[in-house]
């Protein structure tokens, strides 16, 4: 069936614009590693791809999934010790204070429990968020996502202009002078929920700004911000369901910020496809929440997630993926950062490990966000065989985020595939 | 390790109170069809879960799994004909107006997808639902879930009083006018958001009251509810995540309930046991949804889903289990009647298929609910090897609820048992 065909079955099935990627929608019809190829046996190298952190139709991961749904899935209201072996050997990966976990299925309803936990703990009500973040898809949680700084159509939500240094808040101010900046924001979002009798709940922000567009974020920012967040008798949420599982190098992107949340939510690669997430966090609070809410969930906290998540972390741990990324994540930054020099629209290389991020721009002076050259950008890299993707603010950054298994082999293929499109749009034209 | 220390590790873990079944909890390590076995290899007939509607480990579905899983999982921006292909042999199940579905991994999901559809196409915030019911565990679907006939905290909600024959709104009305005093009941929340400039969205039900306790909805009730809510320019939504999937001896719960809804939710029993649930409506009001919130849901409309999704349709149309549902339900609904006259505390024996509700009371003429009295048959037959569970608006109703490859030499081993648990704890304590 070709692409149009299918296009239309699907706007029929599906309803009409169900998102897709690309101009020209790619059919693909198996994965392996961080391989991927369509219907007429092209092959991408993926490298937008988060959830199969360990590569696509990892054999260890398929195998995990299969013996456990050969012996046993069920809901969690009989014991179970396969789901506490994997809760244990999660909390383990984290910070000591993050001790207990509930399970979902999506992020979604990560940050659902997440939210509802925060409100329980603290008895308040109002949460800051970031004025360009994602958390999910529910009615509550969508108040979060890009609610808008000036926007008040939700009163229990705040949001703040997120913390960067390549555009910030106030020109030409930086280091502590431009952390301050931001801070300010915070207690000031603080202090009008308390001028609306509103009484606090939290902060819930991504770890690495991720939907943001991988910003640098003001030296110590997230630590202080939590303290903030604190003394005003909130909790401070990391949304980790991109930053976490060794994505920026280290297991959690709270530790490349430089600070630990009182709630963490986990997702995307969690399962490697399996929908598997969660919430963790110390267990007095964990209780709090259950007390609160009789929170059961059908399909979580399942034998099948267990062995899924479990199968996840063990090759994480023996092909020691975190370093692996560290390494590729060097070796493909340092690239970029020296094709950069000739590249004017590549106005700023920002992020972590294998999430970086590349903010397209109209000259290198004003910083004016192109979004239209990044999605040219986008589209003829998959026209060559690599799959990245455009986010950001403005959605003008250029988003490299490959399974975790991606290799220095792969990087050089794509840098290869990059500069020669920087030649044929940029060079070229300018000739 | 021994339950208690079972026990202590997922208080410790997963925090105190995470939901367990029975006064001593079971350790359950394999299941098989209808069976279940504990650590020490104990068996149970499983007559409580609708999720492994196929069976326990499915040699099918466990392969439909493997086969994808090895071949392609990945999110749903790209094309892709297994989702396509599923949300048409889906969709040709159900009503033809139902003809496109958002895909979800839970039905707490496609339960917030169909409030926010519902809102979406009517423009309305107001939603009826019963004052017994259960659709899920986020915030905004929360305020639906046993929302409490007289409570006033949520504007936009306003609950009902669930209808049913056993124990009328008003005493001794039976027939055509009892039905018009719940549909009076409808009309008057309809007025209620009109008074209070709520403008309406619909009604939510699950189609055959499952949670409410599966009560006799008193004759017409459903579409002329249905009927109601669209004068007034609502929607009416189904919840088919218990009703569906045969449970009834019908594909839907709405067949046997007499109307056709305008969106249904399904889940539980989707995946047999694999995170997937939905939405299905008519593509016009799909297309609006899209439109409004661009719904992306990272894990659903996954080709894992689809494939799970396939093989459950597959086996549950090639076993025709839906015929042995009405076989089986019926042997055991008939065989219950019976024991019935000789067992004072089984007031009223309700459902449909193999969804049947024996409501447990005090005494005939009262009809007070026993709920002490309930638990306590579940458990003694727990120990005796068959898992049934108590549920309805009292708790007090026993909810039988088997995987629809329930077969009649199952029914017969638990009728057994059932006759000799109703001598011990009844006739026996007479004599």
């Amino acid at each position: 069936m070709n692409n149009n065909l299918l296009y239309e079955r699907r706007q029929r099935l599906l309803g009409s614009g169900a998102p897709l990627f690309y101009q020209d929608p790619i059919h693909i019809v198996r994965g392996e590693g961080v391989w991927l190829y369509d219907a007429n046996g092209k092959r991408y190298v993926d490298m937008y791809n988060n959830v199969p952190c360990v590569g696509h139709a990892n054999p260890r991961v398929v195998e995990a999934m299969r013996e456990q749904n050969a012996t046993l899935n069920v809901h969690n209201r009989y014991l179970h010790e396969g789901i506490l072996d994997y809760a244990e050997r999660l909390t383990a990966r984290h910070d000591e204070s993050l001790s207990s976990v509930v399970f979902t299925c999506s992020g979604t309803e990560a940050s659902e429990v997440a939210l509802l936990m925060a409100r329980a703990v603290t008895g308040g009500r109002g949460i800051i968020c970031s004025d360009a973040g994602y958390h999910g898809n529910s009615t509550e949680v969508r108040k979060l996502s890009r609610a808008g700084a000036g926007s008040n159509s939700n009163a229990e939500i705040r949001a703040i202009p997120y913390p960067q240094r390549y555009r910030p808040i106030s020109k030409d101010v930086q280091g502590e002078e431009l952390t301050g900046l931001y801070l300010k924001e915070v207690q000031s979002a603080i202090d009008g929920f308390a001028a609306d009798n509103i009484p606090f709940a939290g902060m819930f922000v991504c770890s690495i700004l991720a939907n943001e567009g991988l910003p640098d974020i003001p030296a110590g920012f997230m630590p202080r911000a939590a303290e903030l967040v604190r003394k005003a008798g909130g909790v401070f949420i990391a949304d980790e369901v991109q930053a976490g599982f060794c994505r920026t190098g280290r297991w959690w992107g709270y530790e490349v910020s430089g600070f630990v949340p009182d709630i963490a939510t986990m997702g995307k690669p969690m399962g490697n496809g399996m929908p598997l997430a969660g919430v963790t966090a110390a267990k007095e609070q964990v209780d709090v929440f259950r007390k609160n809410t009789s929170y059961f969930n059908t399909f979580a906290s399942s034998p099948l997630q267990a062995a899924v998540g479990m199968a996840v972390i063990d090759v994480i741990e023996q092909e020691d993926l975190c370093a692996n990324v560290v390494d590729v994540g060097t070796h493909l930054r340092m690239a970029l950062e020296d094709l950069q020099k000739n590249c004017e629209p590549m106005g700023d290389i920002r992020g972590y490990g294998l999430a970086i991020g590349l903010d397209w721009v109209k000259d290198r002076e004003t910083k004016t966000p192109d979004r239209e050259g990044a999605v040219v950008v986008v589209n003829r890299l998959k026209d060559k065989g690599f799959l990245i993707g455009n986010a950001g603010a403005s959605g003008n950054v250029l988003k490299i985020r490959p399974p975790l298994v991606f290799g220095r082999e792969h990087a050089n293929l794509f840098l290869s595939a990059f500069e020669e499109t920087m030649h044929e749009l940029y060079v070229n034209n300018e000739n």
